[in-house]
């Protein structure tokens, strides 16, 4: 008999804990779900194995008590409150599953826990997750083929299947809105491209895209994420030329979200006074000049040199009603905020639009002087608001990871990254089996 | 008798120095200048009234001994460092003097300051110094005349004294260059326009420019200030409906200097791989897309849409000699220290080199139904590169201060700034003996 203890029931836990529970009367296991809120974490489960608990992470004790019985915990709570779960996983000596970025905090207990014989699996989502693994596969694939790998670059995107797609933006929010809101801040951008180190900082990034192209899905732009520099030694590829990882979306879309980082609406740094009962015309009208004379579309089109005859562009913002008499409502609130509120009034997935997931991978490797490009793409479709690839995408690979560990496939102890083959091959394997599959192409 | 220790030797303490030291005969005081470097501590000091003294400030044990000697301390340390000089103050029961920004840190120790029956005088420089007594006289003789202050705006400006100016950028460093290439950073600008909260984010600070003319002067451009807000309260001007504090440059300095802030140069939060290595013109190159077949300035005119006839902004960086093949020589700089070690070479001081200080207030004011608007403006300029406005109009302000708490005049007890009448009226009226004076205009 073994104990899973699931931590927070949001979004990505419904096919988690699914697939627990399809497994659960064979395997003798048995399901706690734990949330502040009881009746989101009753919500997803079925079935005689599971249990639903309410549980408030602040109540140290309470949280110790529950942890100490499990065998396995998956915390699926904020990256930042991990590591207090983590601290008590490795005083219980209990095994722990994130998909959340390897925090440095975490990565310190990494020696505690190998002597305790843990595993502390982390980024085992969609991205982070199922980038590193389909990326690792590859990489070695080629490396054991006696290739040497000059070039590697890498895009995930949370998008929307074809049919949902609507002009202006083609995008909805498939995952948590406030981190779209604040992607790419914290610091320049860094990547490195034919040897040459580049530095974008935040108020270019969405000027710095590049255009790829999938079979039967078209056109896409990617920018680049926070830090590519550092994935030359998670991936081993110490002397790659060119590290490039980003994030997808549909053409246009960066340079309309451009415009907000101009205006500065995506800062989250301070209150707006009165944000309250503030209109989302006042709201924009905060960031340009004041001019008596000059209405805030025509003071935003000068100050962001908008052409009258770009309409797309136009299109975009007045899709969002930016200019609406509106009132904001929200008290306290940071321009990032409003913002998030803002679009979430359009950007809120209808019950029928389904998300799309994209993956996509470009190595230029060298191989008895031939000079070969390999590109690897993934695509999954959602069926609809309530189904969406963005969380089977995440909840899978870590629902199978939770197994692998409980049957004791993965050995690998410490606080770890899914990048070896022990762990990359059972899972992309099963992964396969619910149509999560990559798709190699080799370039001319 | 009375001990005056001076802690910091740096430029602005010559003028301070000397006015202390005109005064020690006839008011028995004994002056010890402080710094790590005993070198130039002693070029700083004449007469047999004062010694100059090695003092490292992470030696606690030395520098309380020293601070326990003092009557009053200035401090002329960074600003971060004043709060370790002000608790030792306090332990002895010493008065305290500096010419920067009054820190949290430091205003948390108001209360047990005004119970020692101490006085720590903060921000009286020039910016912050002058500016505030300037204001404040201005602002109190206004509300004592039945006016009701309705728009405040105020800009300083370290500048060159027009023989010195050289085109493109009619500028040279007469400060800290590091505080010049960090400016606006750090948050959004803040400030209140016509009723109308105004924010402006760091990449459209320099773009965001108003210009002002000074009879005899000419024009100049100014840019906001950090937190123009929380001077209402410093200010008692609580219900103004304009409150704008800015910096003063030369117009045309703003956009050629937000070249750098788009391309991401006076970045400060990351360390370049190799700088020591790199050449300026790798540097600049590191920030640009990558691009086997165009020149590092086609694709910086073509990133920063410079246009081909645009002369005066690509002389601005033709003038810096951005594209040349130096070696930079600094390991482990950030770009911000790459930027300053560039601009150094081109704006440091010549010895014949004048500079120029520029303060200017416009006032709105409502009195008996009409509306009145007042200019009030302070030029001083400098002799040479030894003899620095700058260093002048800090180091007065300082000196006087010292002498006017040191005779009891100044009674006003607590962690303060130079705002009440008791403060400002003596020292701006010493200041005019030293032709440090402002000429007012009342508008039509």
């Amino acid at each position: 008999m073994k104990e899973i203890l699931v931590i927070g029931a949001g979004r990505s836990t419904q096919f988690l804990i699914e697939y627990l529970e399809k497994y659960a009367s064979q395997e003798d296991w048995h399901i706690t779900v734990a949330d502040k809120d009881p009746e989101l974490a009753r919500s997803r489960i079925s079935g005689e194995r599971s249990r639903a608990i309410p549980l408030d992470i602040n109540e140290k004790t309470m949280l110790s008590a529950w942890i100490s019985k499990a065998d396995l915990v998956v915390s699926m709570l904020p990256a930042h409150l991990h590591i207090y779960v983590a601290k008590l996983c490795l005083q219980h000596k209990v095994n722990l599953c994130t998909a959340s970025y390897l925090t440095d905090e975490l990565k310190a207990l990494d020696q505690e826990v190998k002597n305790a014989g843990l595993t502390f699996l982390n980024e085992i989502g969609l991205d982070p997750g199922i980038d590193h693994m389909s990326a690792m596969k590859l990489i070695h694939q080629i490396q054991s083929d006696g290739g040497y790998i000059r070039e590697f670059e890498s895009f995930t995107g949370g998008l929307l299947a074809p049919q949902s797609e609507n002009p202006p933006w083609r995008y909805k929010f498939t995952w948590n809105p406030r981190n779209v809101v604040l992607a790419g801040q914290g610091g320049a951008v860094k990547f490195i491209q034919n040897g040459l180190y580049k530095f974008i900082p935040y108020h270019k990034l969405f000027r710095r895209t590049e255009i790829i192209e999938i079979d039967d899905y078209g056109k896409f732009e990617g920018y680049a994420n926070r830090d590519s520099l550092k994935y030359r030694s998670v991936y081993g590829l110490n002397d790659v030329q060119t590290m490039y990882r980003g994030t997808l979306r549909r053409p246009g879309f960066c340079r309309g979200w451009d415009l907000f980082v101009q205006l500065g609406l995506t800062d989250d740094s301070y209150i707006l006074p009165d944000s309250e009962n503030m209109t989302i015309r006042q709201f924009i009208n905060t960031f340009l000049a004041y001019n008596v004379h000059d209405s805030v579309e025509i003071k935003l089109r000068q100050y962001l040199k908008i052409d009258q005859d770009d309409v797309d562009l136009w299109e975009k913002l007045e899709s969002l009603d930016l200019f609406s008499d509106d009132v904001i409502g929200i008290p306290n609130a940071t321009p990032a905020m409003v913002l998030e509120h803002i679009l979430k009034r359009k950007w809120t997935l209808a019950e029928s639009d389904a998300d799309m997931i994209v993956m996509w991978h470009k190595l230029i490797y060298e191989k008895e002087d031939a000079v070969i490009e390999v590109h690897s793409s993934m695509v999954s479709k959602g069926m609809n608001k309530a189904h969406t690839a963005m969380a089977r995408t995440v909840g899978l690979p870590l629902a199978i990871a939770c197994r692998l560990i409980l049957y004791g496939t993965i050995k690998q102890t410490g606080t770890i990254l899914p990048i070896s083959a022990e762990i990359y091959l059972p899972i992309l394997q099963e992964l396969e089996e619910y149509g999560i599959s990559f798709q190699e192409k080799v370039m001319a």
